[in-house]
């Protein structure tokens, strides 16, 4: 593969400058940055969040977007527009309803409780290439729960792009239970100490 | 007002010829357009029905878009990119959830039970010239908390637009409880009758 894990994870200094300016770090495993990312967004740094993701799954050839309501839609409908192909957003219901969909349970670390994600098997067709994307790779609970659905539609993942990855939890190692698919990243949090956020770029230097 | 409300709701014809072509009638209520508007995504459509939008609303210089998750965002965010305003989308909770935020329950007539709308106090400044935007303008009852919530924060809602509107139902007059806003709508679905659409333009001809 001629793109490198240093090249797809390579901090993306408009987002990371703000990151570390301007992030809440609520605890040893939260940061709050909902004043721009989510919550209230950033449209034009959104736009160029999903012009780089773009660039950077482009050579996986991906012809849909997948990823989960409602955080990761601003990041996966920018990437859509710059790669010019459709988005398809798994939407959230109660654990116990049934659905006549592609669904898989998952729990809410940061809200409190499971809910169920499901997709309608009318729009994920068997021989789509997709790019996963999400706002956070945190436990990688939502992105194995969405590998697992693109699986059992015989989609193909052909990449993954989150905005930020916290590298101190397991979502890595989650998401690479289906074969590991190439993994872009544009901000890659270390740890969270004392206050302040502690980038990988930085932690490696 | 040099605005007409014949301007502000003319039929949009990329999104109103895909209605009509392509629009499941599930009842004399509901219609399904989840493969192109919400669900699945077409994002070049999406980009232009935010072009659109903005265009229409601009006249009333909003200087942020306000929408609810999850179906609300991506109109809301094209919307967003095109006037060059941030988004601020509302949060859902379980109704019981007190929150350190403006709020409103919610019932919600498609998929059951009640929900909890939030904004954080931090991301709706009082000084804020709002423009509500939604997917659907149905019974009124989002649009209806989301103007109280910008009425409880101080803001202004200088506008509001749609991406379809079903004028059968009531949305319009429960906007208009606060004061009745500039309201665009690119596709006005008349009635649903015999499994076809029926748009308001064609049954006024």
């Amino acid at each position: 593969m001629a793109v490198t894990d240093a090249a797809l994870c390579a901090p993306f200094a408009p987002l990371v400058v703000r990151i570390i300016a301007e992030a809440q770090v609520i605890d040893d495993r939260i940061i709050k940055i909902d004043h721009f990312l989510n919550h209230r967004i950033d449209a034009v740094l959104m736009q160029a969040i999903g012009a780089e993701l773009a660039r950077r799954v482009a050579p996986f050839m991906p012809d849909l977007v997948l990823t989960a309501e409602a955080s990761g839609i601003p990041p996966a409908l920018t990437t859509a527009l710059a790669l010019g192909v459709p988005l398809v957003y798994a939407k959230k219901y109660a654990p116990l309803t049934e659905l006549p969909a592609y669904s898989r349970i998952v729990p809410s670390p940061t809200r409190g409780g499971d809910y169920r994600l499901a997709v309608a098997r009318a729009v994920l067709p068997a021989d789509a290439r997709v790019v996963l994307i999400d706002d956070f790779l945190a436990n990688g609970g939502t992105a194995a729960a969405l590998a697992e659905i693109i699986a059992e539609a015989g989609a193909r993942l052909v990449a993954a792009g989150f905005v930020v990855e916290k590298t101190f939890q397991r979502g890595r190692e989650r998401l690479a239970i289906h074969g590991p698919p190439p993994v872009a990243v544009l901000a890659q949090v270390a740890r969270l100490a004392g206050g302040r956020v502690v980038m990988a770029a930085t932690a490696q230097r």
